[in-house]
């Protein structure tokens, strides 16, 4: 890729609701080009110059906008209730577009409001990390989280455009860039192979956030999720052949994590990063060659991530609240090769132990 | 229809989501015949014996269950967030079934749970009212209020399967039965010529509440909306030929007379009759032939409604701020004939003065 041009992933949902994704220098610009009368822009004032910037280009155009603070706590039910207030004073009528600027956080949130708002407004994601243009940026989820978990409530309401500026990364905080790492990471490990070679070749550029590393980082993910999410739009195949709910790699631990110390204390790329190093010692047990796990724990270790004092006790039952269980049954998505997962619900609780264990 | 037997209509969305609503003295019996490891039961506090039959009948499956008192109060915010907790502490997962059991407001409020828990849970509908069973029954629309409108926030979510035992409506206020027959015309007049003439024909009966009329109304609603829907499920078509939109004659003016009597003084159903004659009125200065206009006005006029005090500045006002607005212009839905709807955009104020003046 190169700097100042625009790369564009098509994600194919097989009907109207398709939708791009471009990437790079140019893409925000093109965000001015939607068939929208109105906007109503939701950002995190943690970017609030790039947001101004889309603010000025829409003019008139902008009904409603809102600078929020990112993070877990952005994505309350009671906040998401005050924002419905604030776009019915607005007027807001079903040909506004709502646009979210920010990280995973502000995306979610925004994603939520659009989706049940007038029963659902049109909506475009402008992802400002790089775990939320890896991760949050395609795939239709939005969210809110209540007390008892993450994202235990939300629909699926997929963006009608996205846009990713990779210049954004570069003032990102160096853990915020490694979680994002991490998520990318995950991706090229059930889904694309090519990735996880690149990576294995610039972990170091990516950590230190060079632009043109992310960026071609960046268009692989998205692709890949691209793919994945076109095959099991709703998460509804579970056979592990290809089907949505790989992407949940390192989830089940790593929400585990999250739940167990508290949001804020990890990252949730970083709570991936350690959930993945679990369900690599979990795959390791069920047959995934030794020489290759070594060599995938060598690039995921390459992730810094804090250690969190998490009891082992308290994070096997965290994971029994999980969201993706069925049938009252504990679900991990684990790997047998590079792009090769599979999903399991009987791994008992010595071998969860024992994969806890293995992240200190 | 012949009482004791259940009567089937298919609701076809054109793949896996289609679902049966059933309906007859039997059709309750059909519920525990769903694919359900668990459910969560919610039902109106009015309708406890017959909720409580249902819950019996599922015995140990129950995972979670709470009595709420129906009405439009039930569709908060606030109260979703507080369902949304109690089922996480009862670790419902994504093979739990809802079942809500109620008016439209429970249906409505139970249809929204389960459309945004965990991304969405399946559920059934039991409407108990006979405005909730021609209406809120089928369609998939679910809803929660504002403070500055009723459903102003919810999404498209069908039920797995709809339930209607017409047993429900003997117990009916006079007024519930005449809001529902109001809706049950309102079908009529924009979709089906032959219930248009089964009513005239039944008028009496029906708002005395005859068992028999009512089934057959019902059914004729189900089926006819089932159609509607089925052309235009998440209503896009504006064309008026046939979209969902058609579905809203009367709603117009109804919400806003309802948003600015106040919900509670009348019901829904009521201020839709009161809407309807204001459509009316506008249908006939557009052409509507005056002996045609003259018979469909005898038949609302049977329909008994109070005569609520709203000043006419404050229902052409809230009248804007209706969610069915399309790029700020306030749409109505017009008849030329039954069964021929048309949308409109371009009403001026003095003709609605005019409609609601008719209303007096």
């Amino acid at each position: 890729m190169i700097a100042g041009n625009v790369q564009r992933v098509r994600v194919d949902l097989g009907d109207e609701r398709s939708y791009d994704v471009a990437i790079g220098a140019g893409a925000i610009d093109e965000l001015t080009a939607i068939d929208a009368r109105t906007v109503v822009v939701l950002y995190d004032v943690a970017v609030e110059p790039l947001a101004q910037t889309i603010i000025a280009e829409f003019g008139s155009r902008v009904a409603f906008q809102r600078g929020l603070v990112g993070g877990e706590d952005v994505k309350t039910w009671g906040l998401a209730g005050d924002i419905f207030d604030w776009l019915a004073d607005a007027h807001i009528d079903r040909d506004t577009v709502l646009i979210a600027v920010g990280g995973g956080t502000v995306t979610d949130l925004g994603g939520f409001v659009a989706a049940t708002y007038l029963r659902g407004l049109r909506w475009c994601a402008v992802p400002t990390t790089l775990l939320a243009a890896v991760d949050a940026a395609v795939g239709g989820k939005t969210a809110i989280n209540l007390g008892a978990g993450k994202n235990l409530v939300g629909v699926f309401h997929h963006p009608s455009f996205v846009a990713i500026d990779p210049a954004a990364f570069a003032t990102l905080d160096p853990r915020d860039v490694a979680a994002g790492v991490g998520e990318a990471l995950k991706t090229a490990l059930v889904a694309d192979p090519e990735l996880f070679v690149y990576l294995e070749r610039n972990m170091g550029r990516a950590l230190a956030a060079d632009p043109e590393v992310l960026a071609i980082t960046v268009a692989r993910c998205v692709a890949a999720k691209a793919r994945v999410v076109a095959g099991d739009e709703r998460e509804r195949d579970d056979t592990g052949a290809g089907g949505r709910a790989i992407l949940n790699f390192g989830h089940t631990v790593g929400h585990a994590l999250e739940k167990t110390c508290g949001y804020g204390a990890l990252r949730h790329g970083e709570a991936v990063v350690l959930g993945m190093r679990a369900a690599l010692a979990l795959s390791r047990e069920r047959g995934l060659a030794p020489a290759l796990a070594d060599r995938i724990e060598t690039l995921v270790n390459a992730i810094p991530t804090p250690h969190p004092e998490a009891a082992h006790d308290a994070v096997i039952a965290a994971t029994a609240s999980d969201k993706k269980r069925k049938a009252g049954k504990v679900r991990f998505i684990l790997i047998r090769d590079i792009a090769q997962p599979y999903i399991v619900d009987d791994v008992n609780e010595a071998s969860v132990r024992r994969a806890l264990t293995a992240l200190a």
